[in-house]
């Protein structure tokens, strides 16, 4: 059967550091440096393309600080724009924070929020205490002395089905709260000074990654058993979690969908 | 024989991003952002620290733009001031863009300039045409389609000593332009799409490393043959070599001593 929609969609790879962005999602009031948003930048982008309001929907949100090497988005756009070479031309109109790392036509069933099969965080420590190397600020949280043995243990119980409810931030409304951890490891970073946690998952509350490694933190200080892990979950109440870890530390690596041939 | 200097003096090593500095030296007129050097701002932090004014002699120069993961500086201190943790309490008044990642007692026979043995620059490109990771945006050339092979070739012709008037710019007194490459060579850099070449030498002339790695790309590009790397060095007339590559490529990585203990 011939295709007869004469729109076509094209799905983004999107790199950016979210430090000077409100983040992800367009703000009722736009204005000024603090208020611009990724999604923002990129439908401007469009316009001054193509002339017409684009709207790009993105896998999820990324909150103001958090950066992203592998965010994933799509819009749909009028098939007589075919012709317009879209990483290039995207990347031409957009700041130097933002880059389209890929551009690529999908099938209309791909939908970049609704089809996501599983997301990988990651979340940077400098764990020197004398010094923080300058090229690194944007991208970690300095905190020394942690005991990643301790961290790991914590880990175990949280990678699995459940209620996620304690590390839920306010501000959303979400029909439930139970999340699907599938792994959370730690690897070596860029510098021998680094340690970066891995948050691979059915998909994540608001914050979750973040105030599951504020936790973390406060167990690899010492100032938590790693079983307090097992009660925070079972008591469901934030109120009882330790604090938010900052947003500069935490990447979105990737964004995983079963049906995207070609990556995804 | 006993010390009776009442002076200590203070070796740093000092990492930075030169982007948003004039460069290493004070400027005469120290206002605005695009004034503050990397000296001023370690001797305005020992003016904080002591209350008194002190000179910070580093291992020479690098011009606005350019960064540092191993610059080295030395300065002189009364030794009342011996107790203080210089690393930490300078690091507490350094912009972020600056760190000493180490602060030792050296001998008052150290001199971090005229000391140096040699000095190693990076050099990065981005290789990619289609985007640039804007994590990279502040530290990279972005330049495609380079014959690294041919970019070799050149280098070699480089090595060892030579009379490097052709890759000098103006405007410094020297009594001398004759220096001595060790080594250069590439290896791969953080991630796919760079590409870091490195220069050890005796020492390096004013953007010296600039010009040559603005020669190695048009050699890399094909617009120049490798030998004609010969041709420029026995002419050594800096208006027959090709521009000066961007000063956010380059990165003094390390300076050499042969005397200072425990690193260097």
């Amino acid at each position: 059967m011939e295709n007869l929609w004469s729109m076509m969609r094209i799905c983004l790879h999107i790199a950016y550091i979210g430090t000077d962005f409100c983040g992800w999602q367009v703000q009722a009031k736009q204005t000024g440096r603090r208020n611009r948003s990724i999604q923002g930048c990129l439908q401007d982008a469009l316009e001054r393309i193509t002339g017409q309001k684009i709207s790009v929907q993105g896998s999820g949100r990324t909150d103001s600080g958090v950066h992203a090497l592998g965010q994933v988005a799509h819009f749909d756009v009028e098939r007589r724009f075919a012709h317009i070479p879209w990483q290039m031309a995207i990347n031409s109109q957009l700041p130097p924070e933002i880059s389209i790392l890929k551009a690529q036509e999908v099938s209309p069933d791909f939908h970049a929020r609704f089809g996501v099969s599983g997301k990988c965080y990651s979340y940077t420590f400098w764990t020197e205490k004398t010094f923080l190397l300058p090229q690194r600020v944007p991208y970690v949280w300095q905190v020394w002395n942690l005991d990643f043995a301790k961290m790991r243990q914590a880990a175990e119980f949280l990678q699995g089905q459940h209620d996620f409810a304690c590390f839920q931030n306010s501000g959303t409304e979400v029909r439930s709260t139970v999340r699907n951890i599938y792994r959370i490891w730690d690897e070596p970073g860029m510098y021998p000074q680094e340690r970066v946690w891995y948050f691979y998952g059915s998909g994540f509350l608001k914050q979750m990654v973040r105030n599951i490694v504020g936790l973390l933190k406060e167990i690899g200080k010492g100032n938590l058993a790693p079983e307090a892990t097992k009660e925070l979950l079972a008591a469901k109440d934030r109120r009882l979690a330790p604090a938010t870890a900052p947003a500069r530390g935490l990447c979105l690596e990737r964004v995983f969908y079963p049906d995207l041939k070609n990556g995804g």
